[in-house]
């Protein structure tokens, strides 16, 4: 039936990035939303952050819009412009290849949480502000690399260190 | 800048129905919050429902995933099995193409609102579960008739009471 019961639906914890780049993950907790659901069009999940933790590593999309609605705690907004507080209620949208990176981090000793959608498209990339890092995704797959196209080293990943 | 102020941003009020079927979105206001946002691969809006008060006649969209988050007071999700209570957090789902005709009413004695996304798509399908009328959107026109696309008659408008 349409409306879902939140109490029973999965979260799902970890990350992605490579090497110790997936420390960047911790504390993070995701709910899928929109599968769960039957939608297919977008996601929408529900991001769950506990005190220090982020949203993801700071980011634009190039084919994907995304939009942010905060839905507990205080989250802060880091992006080009700087740090922006948002609390529950509060909206931001990141259209497709606006190249003002983001994320949300918890900033507070709180939880916080935000719901987030994000378009469907048979592929995308990303481009991460801060790192010298980027990576493709196709049929589920995500390939991270430098922004040239080749491939990350151990320095960069962390597992030098 | 990506986080969006509310406050200035604009509502609107009324409805696009023909005839008196208009009076459907009497005590509904919807203040959009993609499109000032820049996106485009989808609409966000917040609706706004004093009581008594419906977010549409009750359809089913073709080609439009749609989902709902309720944001405020207590909404009564209508659908054909029958009706559920959604307070703020609760959310649904409505997968296009899916023909369980849905929509969202106040009946408290408070306001109540929630936020809504739905896809963009060239053109849309829609059909009213109550009533022998469809609509089909496209380029921004949209056009009601009956389900078989035949006129609608002034007396299904309500124009003859």
């Amino acid at each position: 039936m349409p409306k879902l019961d939140l109490s029973r639906l999965p979260w799902r914890t970890g990350s992605g990035y490579p090497g110790k780049l997936a420390a960047a993950g911790d504390g993070r907790s995701v709910q899928p939303l929109g599968d769960p659901g039957g939608l297919t069009q977008y996601g929408v999940n529900i991001v769950r952050l506990e005190p220090g933790a982020m949203s993801s590593l700071r980011h634009y999309h190039m084919e994907q819009d995304e939009f942010v609605m905060v839905t507990e705690g205080t989250c802060t907004l880091i992006d080009d412009q700087g740090a922006h507080e948002m609390l529950p209620g509060d909206c931001a949208s990141f259209p497709a290849g606006d190249e003002n990176g983001h994320h949300l981090v918890n900033r507070s000793d709180k939880p916080a949480a935000f719901l987030v959608v994000g378009t469907r498209t048979p592929a995308e990339t990303a481009f991460y502000s801060d790192l010298d890092m980027m990576v493709k995704i196709a049929e589920g797959q995500f390939n991270f690399t430098r922004k040239d196209g080749s491939p990350l080293t151990a320095d960069q990943t962390g597992e030098n260190t």
